[in-house]
């Protein structure tokens, strides 16, 4: 795939004047795309749950290096809420009569990497990791969720759905960047450096992706309304995406 | 405080057969002696409310070096038991009109150096310390709050006293050490380690202790309580205490 592709040059196509009319026609074309391209369902669950739980290490470093106690008490209400959509998807697995362990196991090294490579070099970093990719993953497993049976999408959704924590943490990051404001463009470049790595463990949740310049255009519109939503999460923070 | 205090010279008095008359006899003395000695409500919640996030850091840690997908998920319900009585305590702190951050803040970096020094060095070690410090700790503060309030204490006990995961820490242990029986020694050794750090935190907890040869008298039936308990956790795991 090329870096193109999950970098678009023109991200400015993206803003928000244009949004609106965008978002409406995007949103119909995903539909269609994305349930021919959703995986079965047992392997959507194992990689998006492991997706929770990974998600949930990256908030536990976050607290055992947050700076006052606090911060800690906000921070751990998020890698609650992260835990709680993890044990709702790893019932959805026992559901099916297979066990959460196995079922996650063959993303685990994948997504053990990502998130190695993406948890951060402090604090500040490794909240607009939770921030940024809880938002683009959540955005991407809902869509993604569309495809599903009807019965596992009525549980799903709502469970994808449910409070992030997103407000805790812009709460954080927004006094942090407010109390110095050098920080604003050390989180932008980390903001940015997600992105990538961050589309390409989405696109890893696609069934049958990649065999046609076809699926490739078709896919095209989804990403670009992933990466426009991301834009709006960098904007809450008041950095530049 | 003499060391040897904390390490009683002969633990064998503390030994299975002679167990219950002597328990039954020093619950007694307990209930009295503690009763005393616990500190206002506020200081006994925020050093409880931190003691569990310490907790949850440390079986955040161990849910990152997990060996399985399948250890880790187990861990993780752990590690969201000890977030749930947190945020239990932390509400109770609210309750009473305060934040749980400035609250608990006097504590953190006595029980944050404690969690450092007890984290342990691999995934075995993490989980026989949170095994080994959550049963004493817990047995410490469900014995102070004997000396609350009564209606702070109708809630807090059933709190403290909820699931704490121990039967999953137990049997992902049990498995590791049958897998490997050279472990039992290695975890033995770093559960002896632990007693002594863990019993200078649940003294911490104590108001006016430390005045006299008379409190010091009254306060080791309640140790050697502690210490006969976590000889009990020990065998659990097949470890000599």
């Amino acid at each position: 795939m090329p870096v193109a592709f999950l970098f678009p040059r023109r991200p400015r196509r993206t803003n928000v004047p244009r949004l609106k009319p965008r978002r409406e026609s995007v949103a119909q074309v995903d539909r269609v795309d994305l349930a021919e391209l959703t995986p079965e369902l047992l392997p959507y669950l194992g990689q998006a749950a492991y997706v929770q739980l990974a998600l949930f290490e990256t908030l536990g470093h976050a607290v055992s290096v947050a700076p006052t106690a606090a911060s800690k008490v906000a921070v751990s209400r998020v890698a609650a809420l992260s835990l709680a959509k993890h044990h709702g998807l790893a019932a959805e697995i026992k559901r099916l009569g297979h066990e959460p362990g196995p079922t996650m196991a063959p993303f685990a090294a994948r997504i053990d990497d990502y998130a190695r490579i993406t948890l951060g070099a402090d604090w500040y970093e490794m909240l607009v990791t939770a921030y940024l990719t809880s938002g683009l993953l959540g955005d991407f497993q809902r869509q993604l969720a569309s495809g599903l049976p009807a019965d596992a999408r009525a549980r799903i959704i709502p469970l994808l759905s449910s409070d992030d924590g997103h407000a805790l943490l812009i709460d954080e990051l927004r006094s942090a960047i407010d109390a110095n404001p050098r920080l604003a463009s050390r989180l932008a470049v980390w903001g940015r450096r997600l992105v990538g790595d961050t589309l390409l463990i989405a696109r890893s949740s696609l069934a049958n992706v990649g065999h046609s310049r076809r699926d490739e255009a078709r896919l095209e519109p989804v990403f670009t309304e992933l990466i426009a939503a991301h834009t709006r999460r960098m904007d809450a923070l008041g950095l530049t995406a």
